[in-house]
């Protein structure tokens, strides 16, 4: 059996007021390529399909094109699930008939779920979908009010799984979650801190032959080879910069053995930090692509006029620029306060407006009811 | 050939701040019953279905449960076709992969389009699906600036249909218009009058065996039989009543001659306007199921010390109160305004708000700019 994994494609994600749509095209236009290349048994795709819950219709019509060309044109199941970007409602139109055409789309769980299985000329795979959710949600699912963490969830779920179905059998996790010992970037929303961690534990998946896990944006294995975070369709944050985007196609063997092959995915325009002096910078050789998206430092320490202006003359795609700090220069203090605000959780910005306006650190008690506000907020979002 | 005509479901409407999903989910599992005993051999949805770009999630989920159980349990073609009130981008998601499974869900004219051809003991009979669009979207279609008014599209359209096809064959239109002689209600939005009128003239479909439209909300042939408006699936405002809603039943014989049966559409709470005196109507007897919707009229001259609250105690879904008019009570001009008001469109409101500031009323030239901001703003939200 042989299958790609993908996750965290973010339809319809603006960064810094500019919309990704034509660079998803482009990539999702590769990634076919490279489906059609691989040829593989079917494809994984772990969440966070769109960026939210009402994405933008371009976003609604690439991934319409997208999921057309690969169940009908190229005729290859895709095995999907919602993550914590997207609205499980209203992902879920039209599953049902998806389904028929090799379209398994599963925004919510349910509690006596079937994996979707598929078959190699070694038995049955057994693709378990599990959508995001909420440990409230899934405490309701399984009528279980002891479910308080993602942790538990997961827990709930996996001991459900190993119970009902055939261990001696090939099983693959499809999930959405941040395993303990993962690597963060800054574009990833953090996940309900309500009820205790966000962490689920690596070590809960050990059974499983392939562990497809979406939410993480950088490409990676968590404590095991087979347990894998495909990494983001592009570098969604400058944060990312020095990441190494690609698809993940799994080999998987009789015994469920895994062999892995990262395959690279290069964008049309990239995400990247540069350094230097304003003249240096330009003359353009900067980086080998002047459409690159790019986070300017410039090192000069006196005035310039309209630096922004005249590299954006250059690189038309410059989405931040950054002076030197210096102590003359007070406007420096603010982009870099800036460019610290735009790091932080909505908590944690809030924390530090309070502290800003009241000269005093947030009590833990308000820390609290800030943190459940933002939940709830977040919770209204994502259920629209 | 037997099929059922539908059209302006309207999912996920709200009439006075009323969601009315609750009477469109129970109205359409009545649907679904007649649907299992009539066993139609397709259904037409002509328009609509949702009445706006971005639904409520709980119409979304409507929507995806009656197609679903139509289509996959039921197994019978659905042939549907977006309205002014759809956004064809959102809609037109997964319409592909749909068509395979027998939903026929056209959101977009393209040029060289093919009918929906489904057969009977007699040979075929072919569905055209013809989605609500603008003149000037007919015009880039077909490539023809002479395109200008609802009416030259829908010739242009026939000219092409009667050129491409056999005419000898039974031949449907499915379309959503508004036909010359048609009988308007309050709940329709009224179409775009950029470039001439929004009336599209019924002697066009002649050749047609039967013509399908959305749009009216009334069920109404339009000058011949086999002309129709099925209405829509309730009443969306007093000013419909008088309305008997229904769904269309078409037996269609060998020479294309149509049958035509109306089938009642019983909703879970009416729509009604009671006239009485206050304590008379305290009884309750006014109506026989007191959750119906009601636009009440309080003949009573004097004072009354809040009337909504006590009626609403025995009628709770009153959504109209309404006084006598009464010189010596000046609420009363209010009320009859604010009436009035609710059945002016976009434009005749901006022209009454204008000549109750300026004192003047608006000149021709300036009605004319309102119109075409109103249709641009009316554009956009389409387009979302």
């Amino acid at each position: 059996m042989k299958f790609l994994h993908t996750a965290d494609w973010h339809l319809g994600k603006i960064v810094n007021y500019v919309h990704m749509t034509d660079d998803q095209r482009y990539m999702l236009e590769r990634f076919i390529d490279i489906v059609k290349e691989k040829e593989p048994d079917c494809i994984i795709i772990a969440g966070d399909l769109y960026d939210r819950s009402i994405p933008p219709k371009e976003a609604v019509e690439l991934l319409n094109d997208t999921l057309t060309t690969l169940v009908n044109d190229l005729q290859i199941p895709v095995l999907a699930i919602s993550g914590n970007h997207d609205s499980p409602d209203r992902l879920q139109f039209g599953s049902e008939m998806f389904r028929r055409q090799g379209l398994f789309l599963d925004s919510k769980l349910k509690k006596d779920r079937e994996p979707v299985t598929l078959y190699d000329d070694h038995g049955p795979v057994h693709f378990h979908l599990i959508p995001y959710l909420e440990p409230a949600e899934a405490a309701k699912v399984f009528d279980d009010d002891s479910i308080k963490s993602h942790n538990q969830a997961a827990e709930k779920i996996i001991n459900d799984i190993e119970h009902r179905f055939d261990s001696e059998e090939r099983h693959v996790w499809i999930g959405h979650s941040f395993l303990a010992g993962g690597m963060e970037s800054e574009s990833e929303e953090r996940l309900s801190m309500i009820g205790g961690s966000p962490y689920v534990d690596a070590s809960l998946f050990t059974n499983f032959a392939y562990t497809a896990l979406g939410h993480l944006h950088q490409p990676q294995r968590v404590t095991r080879e087979y347990i894998r975070y495909s990494g983001s369709l592009l570098k969604y944050s400058f944060s990312e910069a020095s990441h190494n985007k690609s698809v993940t196609l799994v080999h998987m063997d009789e015994d469920g053995t895994c062999e892995i092959e990262k395959i690279p995915l290069h964008p049309l325009r990239d995400f990247k930090v540069i350094e230097g002096y304003f003249e240096d910078l330009l003359s353009g050789e900067a980086v080998s692509n002047q459409e690159d998206y790019l986070h300017v430092r410039l090192l000069d320490d006196g005035q310039l006029l309209d630096p922004m202006g005249k590299l954006r003359q250059v690189y038309p795609n410059i989405l931040h620029l950054e002076r030197k700090r210096s102590m003359s220069n007070p406007e420096m203090d603010d982009l870099e306060h800036v460019k610290k605000r735009q790091t932080l959780s909505h908590s944690e910005l809030f924390a530090s407006f309070y502290e800003d306006i009241k000269g005093d650190p947030l009590p833990e008690k308000r820390k609290d009811m800030i943190e459940q506000a933002v939940h709830a907020l977040k919770k209204k979002e994502r259920e629209q």
